[in-house]
């Protein structure tokens, strides 16, 4: 339990699974596995018990750099929650792939890269530079689900039992 | 042909191949298979005859929630004949991977779930939870193809005859 | 050595690697290798020194359609020069499967199309059509990183050593 381990160290907790907000059905899946890979639906930020958590709006004229920052570690944290309900222990991630990093960004906002870098840096320091390298997207959106300011979906290898 | 029973249950036809408008080259393919997966263009919604379907414009200031949703289901259906022509048989497919769905949505519009849960319902309808589930991003553009206000990209796993 | 030799008759060269702007880091990787796929991250147009390559902005508003297109155009070039240094040898790629082009495109723009087809074609004429073709996505973010007006993001299988 080497990622939990790290988790812990760094006090950083997981959120409960996402409360989806009334008025709104998701009728996809967090996480769908086949073989040895995982695909990561767009995750939003959290709060520890599940429910949504802003602040909302654009970056950065509504939602600053270092708040989208945070958003972007927040992401992470909701991200690997999901992927330990569905592979149980965090470590048998063998190789993340690719992250798709997506801003609710004002037009022509040139900073979407460092947004997401809250969530890569995470990552990596999670995973170390072997399993954690990933190559990657980070983009500005024109608008996101619940007008989160930061979403993150990727796609992962992991140990298969089979 | 359970797929294809299911659509003729529902009276849904699946559209003639995109007439691609005067003005437009498209260097990609549709569908490119490797393996056994197969890897899916962003779709526009068509017409029977294969013609660009409208209305087009934003989501929702020009195109409302539900007449996006609609589209979004016209989307599913023109990539299901684009996977027909690929495969032979829609019964192929062992299981959607990750459904990308992009909305030409105003700046901030919090609800482009909403829009492709009508692509996702659809899927899950027609290939049942086990084969139909998938991963997904449902997010907002500032511009897509001819103006569309939906377009879905997607990858999936086909039985492969190899 | 077929494709450098194609690029060599077309007098196109390889850029340098991205020389990242002060105020930028890069955590990840700009390809990421794993069995036999390479997943790529988003890559900019680069000037020969790897410097970044305007002009930036808005397409078309700031940018000419003409202008977005010579710039995907040196898209590939750089991703080209991504996967030189990963694979060491631009033949090893056995087929490009997917292609996620994006424009930073003014709102409701409709030709992303376009604008993509100068990296799509270059991808096609430098590989051929068994190798070279691909699915794709083309559209309009509200922002990209540095302002650029095209970054284009890929998967492709090579041909793996092991």
């Amino acid at each position: 339990m080497q990622v939990e381990a790290k988790l812990q160290e760094m006090a950083l907790e997981l959120p409960a699974p996402m409360k989806v907000p009334p008025g709104f059905t998701i009728p996809f899946s967090w996480t769908r596995v086949r073989g040895n890979h995982v695909y990561i639906s767009g995750h939003v930020p959290l709060e520890s018990d599940g429910t949504y958590s802003g602040p909302s709006g654009k970056v950065p004229s509504e939602v600053s750099l270092e708040e989208a920052q945070q958003l972007a570690r927040k992401v992470a944290l909701a991200m690997l929650n999901s992927l330990k309900r569905e592979l149980g222990d965090l470590d048998r991630v063998t190789a993340w792939l690719m992250i798709n990093g997506m801003v609710n960004a004002n037009p022509g906002y040139p900073q979407t890269t460092l947004v997401i870098n809250g969530f890569s840096e995470l990552i990596l320091e999670l995973y170390g530079p072997e399993i954690g390298q990933h190559a990657r997207t980070a983009v500005g959106m024109a608008a996101l689900p619940f007008n989160s300011p930061v979403i993150v979906a990727a796609e992962a290898e992991f140990e298969s039992l089979v």
